[in-house]
């Protein structure tokens, strides 16, 4: 199976004073430019022929955002949220629940929303077993892992792109 | 520094009976699917701003006729060729030639064309200082890799790009 993890757009910032604060965080939404850019990836992934079985998403506002984004341009129907993808959130957790999901209805290619430092550390995990902080991850970007079976498991990916959003811009679209 | 890691596009077949002709093996050509491939490969690198202060080639024809056509849409218009880029070479042997090459003029955005299983080899051996066949490079595609100094050297890059052909395609271009 496929495993896509796509970061959140470009979000407005918290004031300094703020930037601690937990509930404020989780509300940041897409600026007008994170927004336009999403779009854009979105276009430029549909041309490549992507299509998700699934979605699933971080609750936070830009990562919810990000992905309805993604809907909006009929790269999947299904779209489910995950504490899991919260920037607090962890692999092992996340593996435990999506097991329990996938169990009775096999999905081939499923898409992540969520946030750094997390998702290339998973995507590490997920390909090497441990974690060196060597993938970059821009906002808007993608990585694409292939698994040998239909299942999620550590170790055993290999990666087969980490696209930054600046190869999916085009103006033309 | 950033150092871009480039296949060679879709090259004709030979007989089985010749297969292991290094000879014939070096003069495979593009085929017509192969270059239009890398030209819209090319004006989508283009097209995200990427620009090489030189090409450096693997000798044989495939890999030539690719860097060819990036030069033709002006991403460098530097073309050198390297024994070291063909499928026998090593990247020990490279690291050396380029150092020599290097020393006089440092060089900020070096794009290499070759082969595989070659260069996502030297990829990961750049990366991670082992070789652990978990990235996948199609023809036609691209890895992009950043050193924290000008210098090339084994472990200490991070990837930023790994770009399959089929998201640089656009029929509109």
């Amino acid at each position: 199976m496929y495993l896509y993890l796509i970061r959140h757009g470009i979000a407005i910032d918290l004031d300094t004073i703020d930037a601690n604060r937990t509930d404020l965080d989780r509300s940041r939404h897409l600026t007008k430019t994170g927004r336009k850019k999403i779009q854009q990836v979105a276009k430029s992934l549909k041309m490549a022929n992507l299509q998700f079985d699934r979605i699933v998403s971080s609750p936070l506002v830009r990562a919810q955002q990000t992905a309805e984004l993604l809907i909006a341009q009929n790269l999947s129907s299904q779209l489910e949220l995950s504490d899991d993808l919260a920037p607090s959130g962890n692999l092992e957790s996340w593996l435990t629940w999506w097991e329990s999901r996938s169990i009775h209805q096999p999905i081939s290619k499923l898409a992540l929303v969520g946030h750094e430092p997390n998702l290339s550390e998973w995507a590490e995990l997920l390909i090497f077993g441990n974690v060196q902080h060597k993938l970059v991850l821009k906002k808007g970007g993608l990585i694409a892992l292939k698994f040998p079976t239909d299942k999620i498991k550590i170790g055993t990916a290999q990666l087969h792109g980490l696209i930054p959003p600046k190869y999916l811009l085009n103006d033309e679209l």
